[in-house]
């Protein structure tokens, strides 16, 4: 039977400053990614993130960005492998502990932004990143990008090990993602985003921007928390995931 | 047999700065304080820093200070109790993970600075502190100004509290610390400060700047790991109080 | 003829995080009170905010802050007067440089949140921070509340300073504003906010939380650029004070 | 008669950190690069060592670099052109504010660290930056790596442009420098790295790792601030330029 897990980036407010609709959204996710104040996120936030999502029963994942709050963790830093491992250890711990606090317990691990795109084609980097998530706790899920360097090296330590997938975004005949710089890499309609991820999840196969059909895992889905229509994309790809006989899960349910 | 613990603050560093003898230091005392990233520190040094401890067979401590990295957690911020939870929360968890990482364990955790001095006097302050700790892990030893208001907080809530005092500091008759503003607030002459760490050891008393005898219970004593004399300090404490019949342990392994 | 300068605080977006409405406010006011990175704004928020303004030619002010971007300067700090003064002089420079680049002039300077707070009890601060105005540019004009230690320091520099009324805020007897902890310190209605002003620039007056009038300088009204209602404000404010006769201009083009 | 600049790089403490020895240092070269707080210095070291190098007479340079304190600005951060151009113009601003109020002149802009490495081969990064210095204050002249994409911005803007040189670094053919990861990038002989200095003042000439003679301009030379023995170095480099009959002088009294 098919299954998939919907994740998506949550806890992203910084101090006086609100960004996603966090609560509403996670009514219809089964895993989020919580900000930990290197990208976004602070303390209250990380806290009350955390709280809602133990009452809503999602999986708990932290979410590790590089530290450029003014850049949202974006753009691509030149740090080590060393410099890697030790901010997400330190951001692994700092949500784990309010996780513990309010009675939880952590799902999953998921680098955000550049770090997760740096990573992703960057052996060494994934290298660092899935050692910081399995010093710290083998039990936690690994995320990354389908087919990528990270999905590799969390196989490669013995983490169980999410590919991840996007509902948004076009394929290349590689399999990575196509440039944002292309013309083509956003899929906007969300019919055909939701098309491409139940075709994803039921046949493992997605059509490349070259035409081809290429093999891809897909284990958790990314989907957007902030934006005008991100509320009405999340109710709809989860009705229209169930009509099609796809059970959604959280990914620590179900992933071996 | 009078016994006592020796603490010192650690990891001090940030980047390319370098700030304290850390490892130099370790062969003396037997608690580490070690910075989390707000006051001082970074993931890097907190790591190192650890690694050090857990080598050198020291108490490893969390050292959660003001998010005042130019201030170096010393200004007074008027932060809720709330905000306080949180951000000691946050620094519980970080420093847990690299000692997570590296096999080790935490043994206390003992506020920083302005967030110290703050909270010693502010019962709610103290309180907000204490449940931070117990909820992350109440198995961890508290830190607090002999007499003060952290001590109490740690009480209430049942955690391993530990009474600390300072020994090149001068006691006011309520049992607080002389403010620096004040000329005597220091004690400069090394065989003067240990005499007063031997009496508050064995006799539980300290000669207040009134001239009164007052009672202070001294579980841990505060040493400095900067400055041009720290190191020379460090050896004199630890020999004299051995001299005098003072076991000196870690606090982990005698406290109640 | 009563006339009076209307201000707002602008520029507050920081990275991804957008706060206010600058826009469309800029067209109601007559001064900005940009941020300047410290507890708000960024450095392309400072220039975007800054080709607006000096577009819908609105006077220009710097609006530096405490050095705590998740608090938003709105926690007091206990900063020495060197302190203030320092991180005065850093965002006059930092915005003026933006000024000067787009081709405009900085009009006046006004602090923020707790800094604003604490100066305007504080001479000391009030002091320091007035100086860093006149030594980088003493024709910049100079704001503070009225009556505040703010008003009396830049009086005594020789500075042109304004005394600034606050429309949504009621006042004490000693001509403080009421506490935001007391339940009355606001003023919600728009009309009664709006009489208050009026009659602060016409005669000089204002009603006491304690029934008693009591004297007061109105040079600049001080209005919110954020919240639902913001915009309707602004729109009513301004065509009110016009309808009753009274001139809006920027401070600097009136003001001794 | 040949003339060169020393500049050296200043005021990189940060809070409770020291680095450098900026005061004694100040007595030997004739330009100093002071930090603006994004990858080192704060406002009060900013305020300090500006008085220092006016008492000293020494050219005060601004030396913007990436917003990364914990990486010294070291690592390379893909920042957009605009971006670049952004935190250039702040930084220069908030140093201005200083030597306005202390009574003295800008003399020059160099770019620190990685944004000036990244900005030495890239053209648009390069430009973004020679304009943040023209659109504030033109009069400031310009440093870049002799031959680099800085030189050829600042000369197309029409900006007084200084070509910077190195004592302590091996040249390649095309006249970059030799990368760090090199064996031999650094010259670490004292008198090796003076003749280099010599032969490119007075010849403009450079011998290349791959031997061949290649031609360079030197109007200024970097020196390093900090390590053992830096002042060593700039007592002897100073002495050697003069002995040899190179007249040492602040890059704006004689820059064309």
């Amino acid at each position: 039977m098919p299954i998939v897990d919907i994740n998506c980036d949550m806890g992203e407010s910084f101090g006086a400053y609100t960004l996603g609709r966090d609560a509403e959204i996670l009514d219809f996710v089964t895993s989020a990614n919580i900000a930990c104040g290197f990208h976004a996120g602070d303390p209250a936030t990380m806290r009350k993130t955390v709280k809602l999502a133990i009452e809503k029963n999602v999986g708990i994942g932290v979410h590790p960005g590089l530290p450029d709050l003014v850049g949202f963790g974006r753009r691509e830093m030149n740090i080590s492998p060393q410099e890697a491992y030790d901010l997400v250890v330190y951001q692994i711990g700092a949500l784990s502990a309010f996780v513990k606090a309010e009675g939880g317990k952590i799902q999953h691990v998921k680098p955000h932004g550049a770090l997760f795109n740096m990573a992703a084609k960057n052996a060494e980097l994934a290298e660092a990143i899935a050692e910081a998530v399995y010093k710290v706790n083998p039990e936690m899920v690994f995320f990354g990008l389908a087919g990528s360097e990270l999905v590799k090296a969390g196989h490669r330590l013995g983490l169980r090990t999410a590919s991840e997938v996007f509902s948004d975004r076009t394929y290349q005949e590689d399999g990575s993602l196509t440039s944002r710089r292309e013309p083509n890499a956003l899929i906007k309609d969300h019919e055909t985003a939701v098309r491409q991820v139940i075709r994803m999840v039921k046949e493992s196969k997605v059509t490349s921007q070259q035409g081809s059909d290429i093999s891809i895992k897909a284990d958790t889905v990314c989907i957007h928390g902030d934006g005008e229509s991100a509320l009405d994309f999340a109710r709809y790809i989860t009705s229209a995931l169930k009509e099609t006989g796809i059970t959604i899960a959280s990914i620590g349910s179900f992933l071996k």
